[in-house]
């Protein structure tokens, strides 16, 4: 960080669910191995793995192990534009859990360069666990994730997640705007 | 983390030049890619970049970005042995700054497996700037990543930082496991 950044408010913003839209990807793949849709109606509420026969649960996970799969996920919508907004008067980190699937290391950065130009590299971070990220707010759409986290935690809005309630709750990338612009 | 491990201290250690014996597998390249031998007298006090003929600078620094250069690279006397006796009493987080040879993310992750098995993968950190850890310790040997760190940075003695005075100073492993002895 250039030391005039010091003192700013830093936000960690989760990767997969959040600013990219994983499950699109992975909804069209299910279509184009099993030549059959799952909807969004399908996977409200829970996981794709628990959304799909049982036979196909290894295979629905394993596909995020395979190289080049997270490399062309398509952005959030409005990720960009609010994303380019935030990094002109916040210190932004992008923190993705990426262990899970650790061949994709080099995707997720080639993504990052891509879709986010105006971040450099410094604002990566692919971590096993976000306890250790030291920020104000981290958006996730993850509840366990918020829950080891120390600062505010902001609950992005996922099919797996519409049960929750614990957490401050963004719709969507224009809430996140709306949210910050209050602080700004 | 688990439930029963918060509250205790976390220590963040660096990989290359810590962790990881990077500078002995970088002289054995030099070796054999130029037929002499770079001696650790020729390095003290600078990068190996500016301890080599101007012509070879780029070459010494490009090898870092060939797939495979990090996967083997030794590990640091006693670093094991004092890792996995610091595991058992404190949160332990390996965090390197990979993100200027993103090539070698993955082989990265191979080398933490092979070499620190007793450590999971919810303790790598993968991060472009050390402003973003949270942890009580940061064990580096780049000062520039002890400065830009929010708590107790420990610097550890390496060729280029042997003129550094502004950090306490730890040289090697066994070094460490007497520092952390006292708080255990």
């Amino acid at each position: 960080m250039d030391e005039d950044r010091k003192g700013r408010i830093t936000i960690a913003v989760d990767l997969d669910e959040v600013t990219a839209d994983t499950v699109s990807k992975r909804l069209l793949r299910y279509r184009a191995d099993y030549g059959v849709d799952l909807s969004r109606e399908d996977i409200n509420g829970k996981q794709i793995r628990d959304a799909v026969p049982p036979e196909r649960k290894e295979a629905v996970e394993a596909c995020l192990d395979e190289p080049g799969f997270s490399r062309d996920i398509p952005i959030m919508p409005n990720a960009q534009r609010v994303l380019k907004w935030l990094s002109s008067r916040f210190d932004i980190f992008i923190a993705t859990s990426a262990m899970d699937h650790p061949v994709s290391l080099y995707d997720r950065y080639l993504w990052l360069q891509e879709f986010l130009p105006f971040l450099t590299d410094r604002s990566y971070v692919f971590c096993g666990s976000k306890k250790i990220l030291k920020a104000d707010f981290l958006i996730d759409d993850n509840p366990r994730n918020l829950e080891m986290f120390s600062g505010t935690g902001i609950l992005f809005t996922a099919h797996h997640n519409i049960y929750e309630t614990h957490f401050i709750r963004v719709n969507g990338w224009n809430e996140i705007a709306a949210y910050f612009e209050r602080l700004d």
